[in-house]
Formats: structure tokens, sequence, C-alpha cells
């Protein structure tokens, strides 16, 4: 069974320790929002709308321990670039930041349930672009984990199962950290799907075979024109799909949009600690002295994007205007 | 400095064990053709050059040690199944398979001998191709230690610098077996190139960044229409190259083209086991009990290859008719 990525519990947050799994199955707990940044940023926790969520706990634990409110925000809010959910969520979470800390544990307990119930949402929206008997190819991890349960692409794929369509699955390693081989290849084996792992430069030799019928993936940050920020690896993947005509999901809830930003390329990239590559867990693949270059990120242009699986619906092209109109809609409600 | 891939010695072919470096220089002493041939399955020797001289000194092993000639060369032959360099190079030893074991040796010495000429012609003829200042992305390695000395990929860059010019390198680290963050940038290193190495998925979006003006690699067989099988991810990477208008060229030897393929989909792909993937090395990164595919090439079709740089000249489209040209004037010297 695959473990909870979040949990309050008593005056505490606990985060599944992603860094570990599977070979172990530990928790971090959270004190103060310096613990929940910290974690952010060395990936204990990680997965655009968990990190969100746990930036939301953050501030409660902030209200709690009499911490200074705009500090906290500001820790938080620095904790990781890319992912635009993790803003989101302080802003939302700015609606309370007047009033008690029980009212900001209230409404991060909130959005931590309804993050599972868009990412069922995804799903349920995403399974009706998939037909059964298919096989998907996905990368990095967006799944059980990386969201507040059930996942984003993986959710897909579980809403897929759910409806009792057999999904065969690909997962792409995604060095240099290695969450599809680790984190996707044990979440979905525990939930009892069909999934080989390859390696990110296999994937397209695997679709000339004739063997992926779709590619699914998360998004960290996406532009008004569709402009996908994602794992790094994602770019090139598209690319690879495109040139066979196979067809690019993108699955992540509507706070994954970022309207300020009209195009991809002003989405900030991180970049991180090249050991991530030469020494990934510990274990030296390569030596230290060699140069490497590691962005943690790229952008996927809209245009190989078939169709963005949201909450509310499926979006398509052109995504200036599909993408507002459903903004528009979600701001409504 | 890089040691010697392959040394006769004292009645015994000296092997570089490429498994071992960096990070020990070590060496694998083959005294009959079957240690030859496990070397060359398991990979003390790789490169496709390097294992075709390897497989010409394994048949004077046979012819000294008394060995059934025929059982040694099919032994040889099967040992690896894409490169075709092998059975090249036990094709040029059957001229004299019916001499004396000097006779051979001395046969397995010339090619030896005339690998490092060759790969200073593909360096020279290819360095004409690369403009002072240009950044050059290669993938797995193509380097002094996957031929005689030199190299073909990095015979290229080696002879610009030669020349003068000041090349820049990134390196995808070519995961399973990691040939380019090990190797490639362990040969450029010794020799003071500047080399960055990147994750394979990496390459998209370096190429997206405008830093990568042209991308080289080896082969380990090309079809006489053009498609080149070369290590797992060199397709993926044509593609990507020709998505951003980056010049793609191969540098092989003559001995490296089959007439005898029409089309890479006829060139045997070799599958390795899945623990190249799960436990490079022995470093465990996956776990033993996931499922992985581990196709050792891939395909490039020739109309992504932008040159095939020979020894005998630069090659281009269509590659039909300059194939068969090159290859008649080669027999007719």
């Amino acid at each position: 069974m695959v473990p909870d990525t979040l949990r309050w519990d008593d005056g505490s947050l606990i985060l599944l320790d992603q860094r570990k799994m599977p070979w172990e199955t530990c928790f971090v707990t959270c004190r103060s929002s310096e613990d929940v940044a910290r974690s952010i940023s060395s990936m204990v926790g990680r997965g655009a709308p968990a990190i969100g969520i746990a930036a939301a706990y953050g501030m409660a634990l902030a209200s709690f321990g009499g911490e200074d409110i705009e500090a906290a925000r500001e820790m938080l809010l620095a904790s990781r670039p890319t992912a635009v959910n993790l803003r989101w969520a302080l802003e939302v979470m700015d609606s309370v930041k007047e009033g008690s800390p029980e009212n900001m544990l209230a409404l991060a307990r909130n959005l931590h349930k309804e993050d599972i119930e868009i990412n069922r949402a995804i799903g349920d929206n995403g399974e009706a672009l998939i037909a059964d008997g298919s096989t998907l190819l996905t990368h990095c991890n967006a799944g059980a984990i990386a969201t507040a349960g059930w996942g984003t692409a993986l959710g897909v794929m579980r809403s897929c199962k759910e409806r009792g369509k057999r999904i065969k699955v690909y997962a792409d390693e995604t060095r240099p950290r290695l969450q599809g081989g680790l984190l996707t290849s044990w979440e979905l084996m525990e939930d009892g799907f069909d999934v080989t792992v390859i390696t990110d430069g296999m994937a397209a030799w695997l679709m000339k075979s004739g063997k992926v019928d779709g590619v699914i993936v998360g998004a960290d940050r996406i532009a008004a024109n569709g402009d996908t920020a994602n794992k790094i690896g994602t770019y090139g993947l598209s690319i690879v799909a495109k040139a066979h005509g196979v067809p690019f999901y993108v699955a992540a809830p509507t706070s994954t949009f970022d309207l300020s930003i009209r195009s991809g390329y002003d989405i900030p990239i991180e970049e991180r600690d090249g050991d991530e590559v030469r020494s990934p867990y510990g274990k030296e693949l390569l030596s230290k002295d060699i140069k490497v270059w590691n962005p943690a990120f790229d952008v996927t242009p809209g245009e190989n994007v078939t169709a963005i699986v949201t909450e509310v619906g499926v979006l398509r092209p052109p995504y200036d205007s599909s993408i507002a109109t459903v903004l528009r809609d979600v701001k409504a409600r």
C-alpha cells in the first residue's frame, strides 16, 4: 500500500521521506515553517501539488509557533522556485493569515482534502482519453505521493484501472534522481499495474517499436499559452512523441496554471547540485571531479501538448483561450 | 594519459578493462579465442572498431593455441550481435586462416595499426566540418578506447584541438552503462578539453538553450541507406537535434558499412541483462524486482544524419549512392 504523503498529527506535519522510498518507509516530522521549507528544498517531500499543501501546513505551523508570518511565507515560497502550486497555496493561505492558528490549520486541512478530490477528478477526466488495452509512457513521478493522493498522471492510470481498462505502463527512470525508476515503478507495482522501467534515452526507440499509445506526465507550472514546466527530460520526450504521432498529455490541477506568465521562457528553472547527477542517493556513479549541468526542469511548448487534463475538464489547443476560459469558470465558483 | 585499448604482449592479447575505468586502470589478459569472446560480451573491451581488432587477435590466439579455427570464428562472431566491425575483421582474417599463426598475428597487427591511421583520417575529415569555438554534444564513448586509438567522434574533437580550434564538449552520461559519464568525460579531461556531463534527458533542453552547434556520435553498423545503429539513446538524440536545426554527424570507419542490409530495420539489436539498468557496476539504483527493458542499441534513420564522416571522406545524403560510391573506391584500392 502507498503510505500517506502528508499527515497532520498532534500539532506536527508528518511527511513521507521520498528520498528513501522504496527502500525504507520513513517519515519526517515538521514542527516549524523552517522544518517544512527544508523538507521541500531537500526533496523529503516533492511533487508540485504535494509541496503546495505542505507549504499551507507550514503556515499553520508558523502561526501555532508564534513565528513571524511574513518571514515564514517568504521562506516557504523560496524553498523551490519552479512549481507554482507553492505560490498558489500560500496565496490561498493569505486569506486567513490575520486569523487564529486554528483558522489556518482548518484551511490547510481543507486544501489537503480538496487535492485528493481534484486528483480523482483529473483521473476521471483523463480516463476518457485512454482506450482499453493502451500502453502509456510516463516520466518522473506524478503519482499519489506527488499529491495528497491518487496522483495526476498516475491518477489517470488508476482511474483507467478502476473502470476495468487494462493498461500497461512504461516509466522513464528519470535521471538524475530516478523518480520514475524508484517511485513510479513502486507506486504502480503496489497497485498491481504491469510496469516496465526504461532509461530516459530509450523512450524514442520504444515509440519507434510502436508500443506506446500515449505519453502522460504531470506539470510544475503551465504558462498562459500552455507551455509546461515539468521534470527535466519532459521536453525531449514531447519532441519524440510528436515525431512518432504519439499523443502527449499533461495532467495537472488548475492551480498549476500561471496566467502571469505568458510563455514558458519566463518560468524560473531551478538548477540543483551536480552531485545529484554524480552520486544519486550517495551512490557514486561518476567521479567527483567531473563538471555537470543539472537543471531540474525544462519547458515543453504548448504546441507539443495534445491536451491538458484538469479537474474541471480536458483542455485542447489553442491553449491561450482554453486556459483563460477554464480559469474564469474556476474563479466564478 | 589514455592507456592502450589493446596490446599484443608475449603471446597474449592485453585488453584495457573498460568496466573499471576511470576508477581503476586494469588489464585483462586473453590467451585464447574464448578469453577474447568473453571479454567482448562482458564489455571488458567495447566500441565497434576495438572489438573488431580484438576479434582479429582472437583468431591469431586460436591459431597459436591449435584451436578449431571455425569454432573460434563462430564464437567470436557471436560475442556481440550489433557491431558489424566484428564480422568485417573476421572476414579480413579469413584470407589467412589457412596460413601459419604468425601470418594471422601479422594481419591482426596490421588491422590494429591501420585503425589508428583510419581514426586520424576520420578526425581530420571531420575537423573541416567544425567551426572554431563550437560546442559539440556526444553520446556514449566513440573515443580512443573504443578504437585502437584517437577515436571516431572524439577523434574529430582531438583533430580540432590539434589544429588549434577551441572546442567545448557536452557528453550525455549514456545510461545504462554510463560510457559518456565515465569514459568520454575522463578521456577528454585527460586531453585537456572543457567537458560537461549531462543526463540523457537534458540534451533537448541544452539544445533549446542554443548552446549546441553540432552533435557527433560513432556507429556500430550503418545500412546501405545510411540508417545507423549506435548506442541506445542516439535515435532520440537525432530527433531532437533535427527539431532544433542542429547538425547531426556520424563518425565511423568504412568497415562499419553493411551493404548486405538495405535499411536499419534489419540490423540485429542486442538486448542485455536488466541488471545493467538496475545496478550499473554493482551500484544498486533500482530494486531487483522491477521489470526493465534494456536494448543496447537503436537505429537512427539516415534522414536524421547530416553527414557521415569516414576515413576516405565526408558522405552526404542521398546515402544510398554516396555510400555505394565510397565503398567501390575503397575496394578498388
